[in-house]
This record gives structure tokens, sequence and C-alpha cells, in this order.
């Protein structure tokens, strides 16, 4: 079973999230076991800060470095794996990616370090954090949403976590490509038509298509993705016929 | 106001995201308004279906495209703007970044398309979005985290949403270099020390410091960003020095 720790000055956000869905699932199917620990907890002094000013001056609050040390130091000692991962999230860190889900995926217990809107003692950085992970060039309130996005990429790749309901039409980064389109009835909804070829009932013809689309979609919307992909002639083929309707 | 729709099979996945921290301060300032929609409740029919099988075969379901249609429509019927935008979260989209945050963020009415494993029926993509989004190349099991995340990263750039005690020491991006260390007391926690400089009371050397550890820290984690970055003369004569040293 894997052990997640998450470390947040706002633990009620976590609630909804992590008791729907899979991640609920997840977590009653005993495949994983999920606290949130608000940190301000483990604050000393009679006011519990967990931040301050900055050394230097500027704006903006620092998150303290004793809180977050004694927070981790609990989560360690109730640790199943020796060397817990120990995740801060922050714009700097290493972008997060369906590789690093999968690192994570095969780890025992996790542990996340939320700011919110503060930034993090350096010594936090240095002494105890194992990752740093942004998940994109955007900028958010607070890691909460960024430790609930890795939590949800890596719980689903637990095994026996996703059922065959839920298996994923969706898994774009499996295949290399993007998807091909995607039609359920009716065959004609307010005058929109499925395309034939998938009425037909003739598989090779469907199956032909659908990698026809697949491979037009990446090469439309994500042409690095074909930079490493290996093409097979008849992939080439289309991609040159493309260029060409394109060119002209 | 901006207005914020999110079309969801599990709302309650919002509710401590959307009533927490800044996303609530937001809404009871009357800066946004949220409303997140079952849209299990537009579906036609004794069983309240919303998918069903792919036309043409192969694993996973795929939304079914009458009860999206309704719901939208009457999200439209009562939108304080002529054209709101439409946003389908998926792996196949745009990917998502400050910029497109900071354009979500002048509009007036966002509506935001949340599958759950489900794939789309073509039709909703084709007819209703104005938008398709991911945030990242990671499988998560459906759109709401990813809605979430655009609505928070959007509503936090709204005028007046941030007070100055969420003065933002963590917009990386908008300085084009990532942050430098940030340090808080005490001054010596467990044998860790502050640098000296930032305790020396002295701007111009602790500005200094701050330069050059951003680009320090830029230079090291995300050489991208510094392509299209203006340097000063300054900073290329550090640059130069660190690759002269790492190369040696």
């Amino acid at each position: 079973m894997m052990k997640i720790d998450i470390l947040s000055l706002f633990p009620e956000m976590f609630e909804g999230v992590l008791h729907s869905s899979i991640l609920k699932k997840a977590a009653e199917k005993g495949k994983v076991e999920y606290n949130v620990v608000n940190f301000r907890e483990y604050a000393e002094g009679k006011h519990k800060t967990v931040d301050d000013y900055p050394y230097g001056g500027g704006a903006g609050m620092v998150l303290k470095p004793q809180p977050v040390f004694d927070a981790i130091e609990q989560a360690k000692a109730s640790s199943p794996s020796p060397a817990p991962r120990v995740i801060l999230m922050c714009p700097q860190g290493e972008r997060y990616s369906q590789k690093k889900a999968e690192e994570l995926a095969a780890e025992q217990h996790l542990i996340f370090i939320c700011g919110h809107y503060e930034g993090y003692d350096e010594r936090i950085r240095e002494q105890l954090v194992t990752d740093e992970i942004s998940i994109g060039d955007f900028v958010l309130t607070g890691g909460e949403l960024a430790a609930m996005v890795i939590t949800d990429s890596v719980v689903r790749l637990l095994p026996d976590v996703l059922g065959n309901e839920e298996s994923p039409v969706l898994d774009s980064f499996s295949s290399g490509l993007l998807e091909h389109p995607h039609y359920t009835r009716p065959a004609e909804f307010r005058g929109l038509k499925v395309p034939e070829v998938l009425l037909s009932g003739n598989h090779r013809l469907i199956e032909e298509w659908r990698e026809q689309e697949s491979l037009r979609r990446t090469w439309e919307r994500r042409p690095d993705l074909l930079e490493d992909y290996p093409l097979s002639n008849q992939q080439k083929k289309w991609l040159t016929e493309w260029e060409k309707e394109r060119d002209s």
C-alpha cells in the first residue's frame, strides 16, 4: 500500500478531491492511504506562526523551517519506506510528466509540501526535499492543486486501481500519438453526422481511419511528438500528402 | 464580475477548492461567481445516461452529445457575455501557460467541460468548444483537476483579488527568470545558516546576490527561459564565468 502525506495550511481543500471517484476507490480498496497534515499544528510558540518576513527585505512571506522540519520528521517516523520521496511543489521545479508519474507510482511513500503564496526557506529545499516539481509555466495561489494533480496521476497507475469501466480511452501518451476522434450514438444529432466509415462494420477500414486521424491530429497540433516517433511507411506517405496539400 | 460554469459528473470534487483561500475570498468580494453543474441532470431518458459505447468499437466510453449540448445552451442563455469561452479539458489541447491565464482573465464568462475517463463525442468539440486546453503531458482521471488549476490561475489575476498579504513572492514568470532563494528567521536553524549577505543590511549587495542567484538557478534548471531573455552585460559576464567553471 502506498502512503501519501500532504503538508498544507489548507487541508480542507483536499476533501472533495481525495474522497471522490478513483482516488476514493483506491483508498477503499486499500491501495493507498492519504494523510493531510496542517503543519501549523507543528509550529512552536503561542501564535503557531508558520511564516515570517524574508531576510534582506522585499514583499511576501517565507515559510519558516521549524514547522516543516518537524512535520516531515513525524511523517518519516512512521514511514513504510527507508527513503520516502519528499516533494516540493514549486515553479522552479522539474516539469511534471507521465514518466515522472510512473516513477513516483513505484514508491511506497510520498510526502508533499505545499506552500500557499509564501516562499520556502531555502533550508527546507536543501535538507528535506528529494524532488522539486512544477506542473507547468503558470502561477497558482498554492501548491495544493499541483499536489492533487500529481496524486491523481500517480494513484491511477497503482496496480488494480483502474477497473474496466475506467479503461482509459484518454491514454494519449501511451501510444505516442494523440487520440483519434470518438463518436457515440445517435448517428445523427441536430444534423451532425458520424463519419460513415465508423458505421460500416468494416474493421480494417475503421482501424485505418483511426490511425490516420490520430496521426493527422498529432501532426496538426503536436508535431513535436512525431520527432521521435517510429513512423511506418504508410504513415510517412500520409504525412507527405498532407504536407503537399497544406503547401499548395 | 466573472462567471465560471463548470460541467462535471463529480461536482463534489470542487467543494473544498472553490470554498477555500483566494477562490473563496474572490467570490465573497463579488469578483467571480462559480456554478458547478452536474450535466447528468440534463440527460434525457429514465436512466439519465451520459455516455455510450464508441462507434466502430473499442474500449472505453464516450460522452453523448445531448446532455452536454443542453447544459451548455442553458449556461449560455444567462451569459453576461455575447461569446463565452467554452473550454474542453483534454490531453490533445493547447498547452496551458501564464499567457493563456491572462487571456482568460480578461473574459466575462468561462464554461468548462470536464470529462471523466470518457472520451468526448467529436461533435461537442466541433460545435461548442472554443478552447481545448491541456495542463501538461500526463494523464489524469478526469478534467476536473485541470479545470480547478485553470480557475485558480485565472481568478487570482482578476482585479482586486489578491491582497497585500498574498503578494506573490512566487511570481516567477513575471520577471522571466526563476526566483532566487528565500530565507527567514532564525538566522541559524539546526546548524544551517542564512547567507551572510542577507543579514548585512547592505541593500545593493543584497540585490546583486538575488539577481545572481535568480540567474544561476534559471541557467541551471531552465536554460530555455534564457533564450529570449534580454541579458545585461553583467549577467552575460556571470554566465560566461559559470560556463567556464562547469567546463573546467
